[in-house]
């Protein structure tokens, strides 16, 4: 699938109008929210917050919202509401990763501690909670509670079979679609509710936000192989060293005969900080083919994604329509 | 201000049978909401909510509703979720303090890891964020995340002000107000608004919350200079060896002449480490009076919390208002 220029530009445009409402409405919100609080937690807000990022949760929020008909300012607190969890998740994981930078600067942990960092994820996901309950109800609050209860659960069965090299195919996916895929649906699906879409127009963006986040993240381990660290911002064979086993590896392990399976095996198990062990991997991994698996895999998860907008084709937001399959497009052309 | 062994044999009673009540719920609602989740997920959660603790916070929501004039199961389900939020601070807090223990069982972080630990704390708030939209909407909703948030400010407060020995009176009730007595504030007007109680219910219910919880930290801090570690199950001193300036010491500063505050700031700023320094400290608030001034604000705290119950002195409930009060006395006369 390939998105036309024209849609991309567009596309651009207004992705970089709907961060600039949402990142307005944040501004004003954490100011209301913080009166009277101490200057520290003003200050690890910001920098927290307004770090960049792409906001792309909270633009999926706003066309879902669109498409099913409505778009006020309180739309833009809505999808707020839902950068700061992806904020507050980003946080507490680079305190579990130890991860010393993120997009490119000091990550909150690094630069201000631990406890300040786990504190301030907790507060982004209580405002997050807190927002969302005003404006979507119980029923939305319902919603994302669950994915968020997803979301830990991916992990925890991320981190059970780390370093498994029996991992399946389908456990990859069991993985990826609660740790990023849930979250992401709920978002489009929250946007379908505050709009009072019917529940068929949930239910439809709501899959589209699955496949959508599904095929993310399997580029995202993609990236982890094949990216430009200048351009990811990561280093690039983090999962390697982690030892978390991604779908280039087990599609590769799949095809591999006795001897590439042994060697497999020898460099997942050695040393794997060691750079040519990393670099070995991806040879192997594009001999057997394993790039090509997860990157047909995404395709076709994106191409799914398109089809659940199926019912919108026709309908009156047509400019909505176009910017989510554009969106759908753009996660198999990023580079970042 | 003492509560007759009377009052205390029936408030004894009433805590076992409700904290009966509140584990059943927790039971059922956690395996409700994990069905075809990790086991790892669930086992964990099993450790961390089921491993004692004198579940005080539902206690208080329960007869706060209850005073209003409601009790039925879906009560039981509320306070479970105000525990639930208290377990995923602990849980939190020994990420943030690297303790090992916790009620002389090892921490979840010590047993699990780091990463569990966070993840299990954020799988608990959003889930009790979860229940308390479905039980007290919005309203409700937005009472508990003010709380929440003002708990994460007081831990900031506290954090910038660890070692700082010229803090305040009035700083420290700060910090206590927002990181302790918030929360059990808002687990008390949740209670009554639960159980549709009028405006002046709710803010009578509040403040008594505030008070009691001031009064709690107060002792609490009290007992870690004069606990016993088998009755506390905490290590005595401890506040010390972190550089928590609490109120026995303010008021000890306050009250010493030259040499006495020099011999102070020299066993603060020395090696915290020396048993023998913390005994010496000991020895040197008592003279002072550093302990006494604490207790007796704890108790002026006690009583204005039970002052604050008037409007229930004459109500239908006399048995939940005769329970308020004893709470408030036994958190003078606790030892752990």
């Amino acid at each position: 699938m390939t998105v036309s220029k024209e849609s991309q530009a567009r596309l651009g445009e207004v992705a970089a109008r709907v961060a600039g409402h949402v990142e307005q409405a944040m501004r004003l919100d954490i100011a209301e929210a913080l009166q009277n609080c101490d200057p520290l937690l003003a200050e690890v807000l910001e920098y927290a917050i307004f770090g960049g990022g792409k906001r792309i949760r909270p633009l999926l929020t706003v066309l879902s919202s669109t498409i099913c008909g409505r778009r006020d300012d309180q739309l833009y607190l809505l999808a707020a509401a839902l950068e700061y969890l992806h904020v507050a998740t980003l946080i507490h994981d680079d305190v579990i990763d130890h991860a010393r930078t993120r997009r490119g600067r000091e990550s909150v942990r690094n630069k201000y501690g631990m406890a300040v960092a786990i504190l301030a994820g907790d507060w982004l996901h209580a405002r997050s909670m807190h927002l969302i309950g005003q404006l979507t109800g119980p029923d939305g609050l319902s919603v994302f509670c669950r994915a968020t209860g997803a979301m830990v659960d991916g992990e925890y069965l991320q981190i059970r079979h780390a370093g498994n090299l029996a991992l399946t195919e389908e456990k990859y996916f069991a993985i990826i679609e609660r740790k990023t895929a849930s979250l992401i649906a709920s978002t489009c699906m929250l946007g379908a509710m505050f709009a009072g879409g019917t529940s068929a127009q949930q239910q439809a963006l709501g899959r589209y936000g699955q496949k959508v986040g599904v095929a993310f993240q399997v580029v995202d381990d993609l990236l982890d192989y094949l990216g430009n660290q200048k351009e990811t911002g990561k280093k690039v064979g983090n999962d390697f060293l982690e030892g978390k086993i991604t779908l280039p590896l087990i599609a590769a392990l799949e095809k591999a005969n006795e001897e590439e399976h042994k060697e497999l095996h020898s460099l997942l198990t050695g040393d794997r900080s060691d750079v040519q062990s990393c670099e070995r991997l991806r040879v192997l991994l594009d001999r057997l083919g394993g790039f090509r698996f997860a990157r047909d895999r995404a395709e076709s998860l994106v191409q799914e994604a398109v089809a659940s907008l199926e019912m919108f084709i026709t309908g009156d937001e047509q400019e909505s329509y176009q910017l989510l399959v554009a969106i759908a497009g753009y996660i198999l052309a990023r580079k970042q």
